[in-house]
């Protein structure tokens, strides 16, 4: 499969890589075609390629949107044309602006999953994998237990391209609970501010949780 | 141990009749004497009684606050005196006014939580159980596994004290992580729309989160 993956940090090139390890066409998509961190990915990686989010993004069918929260809007309009592109979107809306622990640029009422599907309205946004650190993205089995992520996004058939993927991951079928629309993004970036604070109590990011239900 | 539990919705009332089958004294505390609700577990329990919010509260070592977030102000305004004393937040800030699912009527830059704690600062208040339903609050080895929940406030000796109470619920030391000051209530505030979202998902209230982490 075409993919792009957004966003040259930890994220994207976790992504990336796993990608290119399940024999995906993979180009890295940054601001510019010098960025660092991107070529040397590019050099190391067997196939894949640093491209800018416009040519990372063409003829791309599924798209990784993995940069900051901040910049999600900004990148998806340089990515040209999405329309009927299966977006996944792994972006937070942390604000560091008022130091550690970040609060949530917008949250409760909206989500910055929904702002991006109503900006981009012919894409096709799917909400997931923003609520674990990135090492457990593409690699859940490294957990000695089941755990479990999450779907949020209004187009079906985009959400099962997703699960497809999520599952070629190593994510089994059952820990991949499809939420709703993509109004219900709001509940997993919320989740954020509990997951940092668990990060700080455990002492590593390498967590998830399990739903675990009565019998 | 004397204990108030003010409120007579489900939650109040449950952890009411966990308190009193574990021996303590506890007084059920509503805005009038003849609440119905109030009455009919007064008139059901081996012991305890039902009175106003400050005569439940008066020489009660432990206040459960249990009512609906909107109230909550208000009803610990109605208490009485309660510096020193310890009392246990179970509200949730939810917001019905738009309909279903509830927005936070306070998130992101404060909680509930913390709004409590500044109105009423000799007050020694530890937020916990808020995370999941009252059922679970009490009897937490329904669970066919081990599961988790969250201590936040400011005071050490409320929170060791309200972890004793817990244990006595059936919670075991591990499943009961401390998070920190009372600011780390936005966290568990804000897992609420994510709990809402996976109730209709499950199909059951009777669930909770183990936390999974890398061994």
């Amino acid at each position: 499969m075409k993919i792009a993956v957004l966003g040259t940090g930890d994220v994207g090139r976790q992504i990336a890589t796993r990608l290119v390890g399940l024999g995906h066409e993979v180009r890295l998509g940054s601001r510019t075609r010098d960025n660092p961190a991107g070529l040397a990915w590019a050099a190391e990686a067997e196939t894949g390629s640093l491209e800018t989010f416009e040519g990372a993004c063409r003829e791309s069918e599924v798209v990784f949107l993995c940069v900051r929260g901040e910049h999600a809007r900004a990148v998806l309009g340089a990515a040209g044309n999405l329309d009927g592109t299966v977006v996944v979107d792994v972006t937070n809306p942390l604000d560091f602006s008022s130091g550690f622990p970040p609060t949530l640029s917008v949250a409760n009422t909206e989500s910055l999953a929904e702002q991006l599907q109503e900006a981009f309205p012919a894409a096709r946004i799917v909400k997931t994998l923003n609520t674990l650190s990135n090492p457990l993205m593409v690699d859940p089995r490294q957990l000695p237990d089941e755990h479990h992520i999450f779907l949020s996004g209004n187009d079906a058939d985009a959400k099962a391209v997703v699960r497809r993927l999520l599952e070629s991951f190593g994510w089994r079928p059952h820990e991949v609970l499809d939420l709703g629309d993509i109004s219900t993004a709001r509940g997993t970036e919320m989740w954020l501010p509990l997951w940092l604070r668990l990060y700080g109590v455990l002492g590593t990011p390498l967590f998830n949780i399990k739903l675990v239900r009565a019998t």
